[in-house]
């Protein structure tokens, strides 16, 4: 059965290589329906994402991690074999900066990437692919499956917060603060003092930088674990996104704070507290204001008889509370979790039909996956290639991981505290949009980026197994 | 209550315009999460789906008519005031030929959009917007939502194929041919008579191109429809659907054939019989094969109980063959289709839980809206301004209109001839695709190509409410 599976997972990661890109070459010919590529290339990641899931819970792992490696596996070898639409898809925010770099200044893509990207042997391979025959088709994949998979995460956390309430979340609130706090400072005071210690001849506003970059917690592959592990209901993980919430309001103001450092030498009170308060208003007006008029609305609605009313008026108001989050500046993910928390209570009740839930199902299997495989894809094997990053890389990453383990004493003794600090461990994107900003305002320097980049993956990679055992030992303890 | 809804109506109208407009201002001012907008834009038209398919369910019409007027009302409105996204959203299929010269060329959108598009105020107006800060994100709103609304219409023609068995298609196989026959000469010989009567001038060449215009068919409209008043089970919807399908594979050869003739002046029958060869052993070994095939495939998946397998395994068939038709020249939706026809007999019973179809429900709830709105969107009231255009497409309509419903005879008397005359009459993007390539062969003109445009509009936006009165009739005559 094993070399089953094995073989299996390698033909999903050749047929994604060369299918993607048979898709590529078939429709460059001829004047086909755009969406050929799209269709192919979302197939093979769910099988991909299907045969790894599939195998990594026979092994007893989260369905997430065998995604994150299918991606990563299929991503390293068709880049190997130089496939055009896997090597723009892994690119992932570098393409967006791309972009965004070619529309407002009205440059080619191949130019833009040219002038964004540092010159390298790998920057030139980047560009003849845009200005290839190849180049449409793969931007467009890339264009619509990053797109489905942001889609997709704020499903997931919506998803997470219908799993909990509001009065929940009230109960933890203070163990929640605590441990965003610790998990803050920690790794900020670890970072400046790293920093102080292997680049000792850096100005204090890079130190502080890279320290502010260690702060960021991103909650939805802990998320995805918890429910892998079908113990979303836990404390811990309340606790978790509690504090992941908190700590996306706090990063919001270091982020200000930091900048502000480094751009003007000061730090300006006025719009630090103008930050804080859009956010804090935001959160509380969102929840208070959400649970006090969603039920009226409801019942309202319920009258209509609309047909999936009960559908489009869950995700229209997840959608509405994201998009309004991050017209704030906080994350998107944020706003969908706290529309999940508002919903949770009469929405079972109020309106006919299957649950919520039940009616998101089909939709998460379908494109939660991808979310998870395009990160995996974003792990590129080649930048463990340097020394140099490797050490910094190295360094960070431990300090990372300990900065945030340290956060789970912030909780009470009877729960467990290594799971809750193992939860936090994970920076995801947010870190990589910290970074990028400090590399626009000249701080952080291509080396340390790519050793950003390095610890993102690895805490990324790491939080699925270590996870796993931390919540089964203490399932055992306590059962 | 009538006002009621007309208030809400028009609150989405400039919820649209507006809100769509405050995310692109609201984004290109942060470093916000790019999903942002598509979120907002996703809400906004889920919405406006809603209000307009409700309005129209209330006064006895299909809900696809009232999507269909809600994008037309609100991009003609959003339009009018300037809104970035929604000048963008609207070009549709043109958009795209300018994305693809950008990157083929290396060039800005806005310099490709003035060397695609003629010099005009809207193509001065087009550019502005391109190479303005509200650029990326209307260009990311819109790649996205124009791929979704052809993954939507995939889905859409899977669920109609679900729900037909290939012996039922069958038994109307005949019916189907001699319809699809008739609704392909008729069109010609009006289309080749009426260009001769009216630009006696014009290269017989020209005359034949807009003939073979006029024989495209497509079916996403009348399926909706059928689906909208629940009677995808009538013999008439069967046979609409494969004479849908036959006419794709001769619309796919009178293709080679007008364009053989106007590039060399002379038929390939090599390369026509190699082409209607490929599109018929596509068909038929997509069916026999899936038939023999799929059955073995799927008891041997259900022994390893993956969860979601059966959408899984279901939406990843049809998206496989809808990528399979595309590669040899037809329409993805013949092969999603033919995916549907294919799984509907065993796949009820063999795997465990909700049928496919309950699965595809909230999917298809979500997405299949957004196609119909922004099909509605690429209405552009201001083409009708141009009298000389308005007086060719009034003929071409006409022509169009009457060839298709000529076609209802070749089926039984018993049946409703004028019903299946009308479903077959909506031209959608077929018909513009065709029109385009001769564009670039030189043999269709600006003001043509617009009266095509007006065509295709009218044919699709009379379809819906047409279809529902005759309907309604034969099925008060027969019940």
């Amino acid at each position: 059965m094993c070399t089953l599976r094995g073989v299996l997972l390698f033909t999903a990661l050749i047929a994604v290589a060369l299918g993607v890109r048979a898709s590529a070459a078939g429709d460059s010919a001829g004047h086909g329906d755009p969406v050929a590529p799209v269709l192919i290339a979302l197939m093979l990641i769910a099988l991909g994402a299907a045969v790894g899931g599939h195998w990594m819970k026979k092994i007893g792992q989260p369905a997430v991690l065998g995604e994150l490696l299918v991606g990563m596996l299929a991503a390293n070898v068709a880049f190997y074999f130089g496939d055009p639409v896997i090597t723009v898809l892994r690119e992932g925010p570098t393409m967006l900066n791309v972009f965004d770099t070619a529309v407002a200044q009205n440059l080619g893509l191949a130019d833009a990437a040219r002038r964004v990207l540092p010159d390298s042997e790998h920057t030139r391979r980047l560009a003849e692919i845009l200005s290839s025959p190849d180049g449409p088709v793969a931007i467009s994949v890339f264009q619509f499956i990053d797109q489905l998979s942001r889609v997709a995460v704020i499903v997931l956390l919506f998803l997470v917060g219908l799993e909990t309430s509001v009065k929940e979340m009230g109960k933890v609130g203070v163990a929640a603060f605590i441990v965003a706090c610790i998990g803050v400072v920690c790794p900020f005071l670890l970072g400046v003092g790293l920093m102080a210690v292997m680049m000792p001849e850096a100005p204090l506003a890079k130190d502080i930088f890279i320290g502010a970059i260690l702060t960021a917690t991103s909650v939805g592959i802990t998320a995805r674990v918890f429910r892998d592990l079908k113990q979303t209901q836990r404390t811990e993980a309340k606790i978790i996104l509690g504090a992941a919430v908190i700590d996306d309001v706090l990063g919001l103001i270091i982020l200000a704070v930091v900048s502000g450092l480094v751009v003007t030498g000061a730090i300006s009170f006025v719009s630090v507290s103008a930050i804080t308060l859009k956010a804090v208003v935001f959160l509380a007006g969102a929840i208070g204001v959400g649970m006090w008029l969603t039920p009226r609305l409801v019942r309202r609605l319920a009258q209509l008889e609309f047909e999936h009313m009960k559908l489009l008026f869950g995700l229209g108001f997840a959608f509405l509370l994201s998009w309004l989050a991050n017209l704030i500046g906080l994350a998107t993910i944020v706003g969908a979790f706290a529309a999940g928390l508002v919903l949770e209570e009469f929405f079972l009740n109020e309106l006919k039909g299957h649950s919520l839930r039940d009616l998101l199902s089909p939709l998460e299997a379908l494109i939660v996956p991808v979310f998870f495989v395009l990160m995996g894809m974003q792990v590129k094997l080649e930048t463990f290639a340097d020394r140099q990053v490797l050490l910094i890389a190295a360094a960070l990453t431990v300090v990372a991981i300990v900065g945030k383990w340290v956060s789970g004493l912030g909780c009470s003794a009877r729960l467990d505290r290594l799971s809750v600090g193992i939860g936090m461990m994970p920076r995801g994107e947010v870190g990589l949009i910290f970074a990028s900003i400090g590399k626009g305002l000249g701080v952080v320097t291509d080396a340390v980026f790519s050793a950003v980049v390095i610890m993102v993956m690895i805490t990324t990679l790491l939080t699925p197994p270590l996870l796993k055992i931390t919540l089964a030992r203490s399932e055992r303890r306590a059962p």
